[in-house]
């Protein structure tokens, strides 16, 4: 996404693992999640995907985003039921078996109770050999790391406990400035001096989304750079070209920024 | 997702394009919508990806979804500025020209009004070779049909306008029909006999959504099918099958078919 990013290998995909989210039933609310997480770490999110609970197409996406992507992260599919394939299908994607992880047992015996840990809850301590535990402070069944690969639950509120204990562990790149500027110029209007910006500045990601609020049309021009110094030139640059063009132009987000210029 | 489906051919795949989700700025809406207007024409969706505005990325996600999907639907990239890419990808992805699109230049003079389509607005009306329009009633600038990939504006009015128009064209599947019971034993001690639920009726997929509200704990049990027969004798069986186990199930969704058992 940047052109600054040829030494920046620290890449994410997200795989979201659930029928329920493609029969339209449940808003996946993961990716934005842990895209924004990531994005304030400095690791750049290349690529989400939602795939159904079916082990071939579990086991395809995973062994391709893993291959592409220094992290991984899947949600979903990791409880007692019979449509949670999850660590079944990352053990074959890794052609690694799956047993009874002893310290995955322990922390079931301690959420449930001595002598309550019934086979259904025993599936989930059934991990591929060799992976990491990832500790779930909500509901006691772990996730687990296998390589570069997260394997988390896919209910929020755990999901996110996970992902905080995972964090501090992945690498940090430099964190992703961004300085927001809304204009009431329709994207036509501004499109010619935007694209020749974004040509004199290449370490500059500049996006621009259009949106109706109240019948009103108006833009939000989003500048993101890894290095400050070409950020502040290129939005001073972009403010003055919209009141070139008759606009007086909003600065959102990293305000403190945009009162300085 | 379904047994039955070996003969339904109505398969799709969403691919969002931009990296305003990517980032974690914009939360991606688009294909909850999608799935869920899908989802109700019988049209099964098999896959959701979002990738950046990238070329490599685009046409690459472009030709992997459209060669294992009977149709594809995209989002994002149609517009005016420098990062709307895609419809020159989508020219690429098929091998084919772009350029001025006669029709789409009509329908821009029509909405700027005459001697007002820049060189900027012009961008707009660049469709590739061979490809049909799709009407867009709020702002103008079409989007397009190629073969089975269906390109649309990523702005939600905006595409949501352009789905409706495109659904009454696509094939209608049976719909698929669900019932949903909730209940608040946890999903361990449902986790067997839901098993075997699942394992007597292959024609339905059940699914098993656990959930947390102000902390108390229950579970959704989704049971969705092509045919009603298997369907409600499922769901009747589930129900008996929760009060066995001591609970008293709560019936959301197609109540009117719930009430009946």
């Amino acid at each position: 996404m940047f052109q600054t990013d040829s030494s920046n290998a620290l890449t994410a995909a997200v795989l979201i693992i659930g029928n329920e989210i493609l029969s339209g039933r449940t808003p996946d609310t993961n990716t934005a999640w842990i895209a924004q997480k990531l994005s304030a770490q400095g690791v750049e999110l290349t690529e989400a995907r939602v795939i159904p609970d079916e082990e071939g197409a579990i086991i395809k996406a995973v062994n391709e985003l893993r291959a592409a992507n220094k992290y991984v992260f899947t949600t979903g599919g990791l409880g007692p039921t019979h449509d949670d394939i999850t660590a079944d299908c990352i053990a074959k994607a890794f052609g690694r078996k799956i047993g009874i992880n002893a310290e995955a047992r322990k922390v079931l015996d301690a959420h449930y109770g001595a002598g309550q840990v019934t086979p259904e809850r025993e599936k989930m301590a059934y991990i591929p050999d060799g992976a990491q535990l990832i500790h779930n402070p909500v509901s006691g069944a772990p996730g687990f790391v296998i390589e570069n690969v997260y394997v988390m639950a896919g209910i929020p509120r755990i999901m996110q406990a996970m992902l905080e204990n995972v964090l501090p562990t992945l690498g940090a790149g430099k964190p992703i400035l961004s300085n927001t500027i809304v204009s009431s110029l329709g994207e036509s209007v501004i499109a010619k001096s935007l694209g020749e910006l974004q040509k004199k500045y290449p370490q500059v990601n500049i996006g621009s989304y259009p949106h109706y609020r109240g019948g009103v049309g108006s833009v939000s021009l989003v500048l993101r750079a890894i290095e400050e110094g070409p950020l502040s030139k290129a939005t001073e640059e972009l403010v003055d070209m919209i009141r070139k063009l008759g606009d007086e132009p909003q600065a959102v987000g990293l305000q403190a920024e945009i009162g300085n210029l």
